[in-house]
């Protein structure tokens, strides 16, 4: 079921919640693909309701980005969450969302002026922002977000805990194609010269992960085997190869605990991500 | 019944939700006065159950404020909230509330750098921090705030709209001593001298009233009124005096709309506050 208006959607979770019904969430910009889809599905296994948000927030772009070509197509979307077994795509309208007279911020420091934070200033303010609004709109029992996006997991899991929202934050895997590649609406700009050389992120993570799995602890070591592979792709221009300490986000001289390893990268004019975790002490018990 | 754990407050209120009833909020710091018990009283006609929070909140007190010496005396608080029908008063330990690497920052801008937000740098920030995280422990149907602190109602108001949180919010008048002097938990700090050159407040507020009722629309004119009344006092020293839109707290250059008139001033070295609100429309129905 397609809503689109706030007062509508409160009054069916009100229901659910009179009948003892658990909610699950998943917060999306749409142009869904597999990597939303197991975000659903694992939604739909814990919870008796599951409701996908659809929207593209304005606020999170940044003034030279691609919101306004940014992919959409609510109709397959609606598509995938039904057979999914979702029970409602909310898809506000931006209108009834934000007023023009709009003075409220919501910031997390320290974890948002690195990695993607520092090439997009603003851009996790326009997350936490819209998340609140969905969280206070939605109040489910669980939300689930996907592990592709690290940087934004660690930011609302921070968030949550200061602001005391009582929603348990699900972080699922990274879905890959075939091949390898992350799966991305943002895929969809590739050209297929481009689409074969942006194996290359996933290629050179791979390649780290080895590295790591063999007993390297330099990040500096790491962060150059990732760097030169990624280097040696001629479409491909680094944005940024971090290798930080997997919940402050901030930078390690030595690898001892559980770390985040991210990288961005241009392919042609798209901006694409990926990352690892590498849990040290899992390791260190064998 | 008092409660200190998150944790427990929680549970008891899903039980609450779980039969279907109405919870009412009323957040203090403490040492409730006839002010504070009004809104009590005001809560538990409205709702099934009232909270009352008693919660002296660090972050809303600049480096150079009252923090430490502001008077507190849980006992007496307990007592009253009893007496007036509140069912559980919320007394969180700091600890609790924050966490040492705490990040997250909730700003309302524009409302919040006038008036009381331009002589306390961070205070509306810590205001809106507290206040995000108790609407998010306690998930009440209602809050009710004090007219008293004017622009905290203004900022609260827009923060609950911004962020979409489902909670009514209630504004309360301000309860005056016999005398006129608003009622404070401050109002302990004064001297027997001091507590009559207080008044000042109260009286320079309600010559501008009745020089506003009589069709003064200048906004200069009004101010002058207040601050040549004040300026009397010996022991009276303005902090501010302004004329502002009721729901922008914006300056205005002619009375044409619905007006908040806002006054700080040290007596000695207490700082107390007081407002009216001025309605133009009722007025030009007449």
């Amino acid at each position: 079921m397609l809503i689109k208006e706030i007062n509508e959607i409160r009054k069916v979770i009100k229901e659910w919640k009179k009948e003892g019904l658990t909610v699950g969430y998943v917060p999306t910009m749409g142009f869904l693909h597999e990597g939303h889809k197991s975000l659903i599905k694992r939604a739909v296994k814990e919870n008796d309701r599951v409701i996908v948000s659809v929207f593209v927030n304005p606020t999170q772009f940044g003034p030279n980005e691609d919101y306004d070509s940014y992919p959409r197509d609510i109709n397959k979307d609606l598509k995938l969450c039904e057979k999914t077994g979702a029970n409602i795509v909310f898809n506000p309208n931006p209108d009834e969302m934000y007023f023009d007279n709009r003075s409220t911020t919501v910031s997390v420091s320290g974890l948002t002026n690195v990695l993607c934070g520092l090439k997009r200033p603003g851009h996790f303010d326009g997350v936490c922002l819209v998340v609140s609004k969905f969280f206070n709109i939605i109040t489910p029992d669980r939300a689930y977000f996907g592990q592709k996006d690290a940087q934004q997991v660690a930011v609302i899991k921070r968030m949550v805990r200061d602001l005391s929202i009582d929603i348990e934050i699900v972080t699922c895997p990274i879905i890959r194609e075939e091949d390898g590649l992350a799966k991305s609406s943002r895929n969809t700009y590739l050209s297929e010269e481009e689409r074969k050389a942006a194996l290359i992120l996933s290629k050179s993570l791979l390649k780290a992960k080895e590295k790591l799995e063999k007993g390297e602890r330099n990040p500096q070591i790491v962060k150059s085997i990732i760097k030169d592979l990624i280097n040696s792709e001629p479409l491909a221009k680094i944005d940024y190869v971090e290798l930080v300490d997997d919940d402050s986000l901030e930078n390690i001289e030595y690898i001892d605990k559980n770390i985040l390893i991210a990288i961005a990268v241009y392919i042609g004019k798209t901006r694409l991500i990926d990352n690892f975790t590498f849990n040290i002490k899992k390791r260190m018990v064998f």
